[in-house]
């Protein structure tokens, strides 16, 4: 099945259950007012939901409506926990060659994951807003899942069954606060503004053969200003599956029911299938060229991620977003 | 007016009002069922406790029960946000000092700040829960403050009415973790397991003239296995001020209701004070005598954190913990 929260009865959403083909919806409110409801009994409620999605599949769910994405917020508006890997180690290879630096090989078995913002996400039409362009403002397209409740020392194998919804997610991005930020040693934190979801997000049985478990094998599609960036397979060059990043995130503590891991920005080593990131390809064009030439985005700019199944049904919905001049208070 | 969770109604408790002597309480439900309900829509709800506070005080609240802190979660149970400070720089040179290497000068004037972990926060008397006593299990006693909502950009000076909130915590921190864990440049992860919370977060006139809007001039103090460690003061050396660190950080996006916004370990200068954390006793140990003496906490280990008013009574009720070995499933 597929959820989205639609931006209505206050800051959690509407939870709501969407058809395969992303046309009709319907509130589940009878079941879950919202999803973060549904993630803290999923055991429970997850059966009544897909039960529903059945009735909406039949034409049978009263109350069911036609479907407009620019009315939902991320499926979870807020949460509690939002750790993003960096899963696609030949990306961080490209960054750490750009720069002359060399990358320690511990990272190709110790997971990247830093402590993500997780309380006010955007939604897939939402604008970005942005205090400066000198910020360097980036997208990255990623995968994320959102588990149940993961007990503290998992193994990645058994971390597997805690992964209960499948989503893309734009992880806006900073590059130019980033730098200055990483070397004062605390990790990110004004160089990751609120990170933009897709319109839904769906069960692992959604995605058919595709789901291995833990990875996604399918290009991850994305477009700058109407033109394609890039469309890596988010499988090819995984470095560390969903049940290891889980497991990394829950070396030390337990996670919470509504938790989401993200893979960081899905990268091949395959120059030709582009990026899903500007960063990427400036340090792509750096290593090529000499210097990078892909500016980073300007207001007005448009960015659009989306993952299609192989007949071409778009599967979470696009992301499709705008860069807007955000003005401070005062 | 004070404010507590009961470990009851789910995961996000069920909140109550307490007295100013903590000794009795009252369920809030008719108001508001959990604290995050409450920072939803403090405007209208606050008044609405306020007075359900002075009936309480006046002994005319129905339903009231006497108060037994062991069965409080945290006041937030789980936030949708947890930005940790280090607004104490004279603690930060400190440990710089005894590594021998130097402080960038921007330290004094740009904030550290880092993103924790916030989806399942521990009780004033919750075990500490830990894998390995290698990892360097320490406390860290600071100040919190929780806000609504507030906007990006805002100034230092705005910042501070949106403060509804002041509590205590200890920040549990894995010292041997996060040497290796910083090195890796994404910041605290692994380092940083379950925080926990004083029984109560209270308003900010309940603490009389010793808050000037975002500063608190008391002394926290620290007890590790029943000996005095530390009284520091909360306003002596704090080098930004709760203004300032909700400012940054909100430079780059909008801060949710219900996001704590920390202090950082509480120091002074002054040695004879003591200390907030084992670290930082450490350090001043290697200073002094070229090595350090004290051990971090080992299993079954007490750490205890209070701050009394100038009359003696405990504000926010005492932190009071155990560390205990915690088994992995499996």
């Amino acid at each position: 099945m597929k959820l989205g929260s639609l931006k209505e009865g206050g800051r959690d959403g509407t939870l709501i259950v969407v058809d395969r083909e992303l046309r009709r919806a319907v509130r589940a409110t009878g079941i879950a007012p919202t999803l973060q409801k549904a993630m803290d009994d999923w055991a429970n409620l997850a059966p009544r939901l897909a039960a529903l999605a059945d009735q909406l599949r039949d034409d049978k769910a009263p109350g069911s409506f036609e479907l407009d994405t620019s009315a939902l917020a991320a499926p979870l508006p807020r949460a509690y926990q939002w750790a993003d890997g960096s899963a696609y180690v030949v990306h961080v290879e490209l960054v750490r060659r750009a720069r002359g630096v060399e990358m320690p090989p511990s990272f190709w078995t110790d997971p990247l994951m830093y402590q993500g913002g997780s309380d006010s996400f955007i939604g897939p039409n939402d604008e970005i807003e942005a205090v400066d362009e000198a910020h360097g403002i980036d997208f990255e397209g990623e995968i994320g899942v959102i588990v149940d409740d993961v007990p503290m020392g998992i193994s990645a194998e058994a971390a597997r069954r805690h992964i209960k919804l499948v989503t893309i997610l734009n992880d806006v991005s900073l590059r130019n606060v980033i730098v200055a930020e990483l070397a004062k040693g605390f990790g990110f934190f004004h160089g990751k503004p609120a990170t933009a979801f897709a319109p839904v997000a769906v069960t692992p049985d959604e995605l058919g053969d595709a789901w291995d478990g833990a990875r996604l094998d399918l290009p991850l599609i994305s477009t700058l200003n109407g033109k394609e960036f890039g469309r890596p397979n988010a499988a090819t060059d995984l470095t560390f599956d969903f049940g290891q990043l889980i497991a990394h995130a829950a070396k030390t503590r337990h996670l919470e029911a509504g938790t989401i891991v993200g893979s960081g920005t899905v990268a091949n080593r395959e120059a030709g299938v582009g990026c899903s990131c500007i960063a990427e390809r400036r340090v792509r064009e750096t290593i090529d060229g000499g210097k990078a030439v892909t500016p980073f985005m300007k207001f007005g700019d448009h960015v659009r991620i989306e993952m299609l199944d192989r007949q071409g049904q778009s599967i979470f919905g696009a992301i499709d977003q705008k860069v807007v001049h955000y003005l401070p208070p005062g």
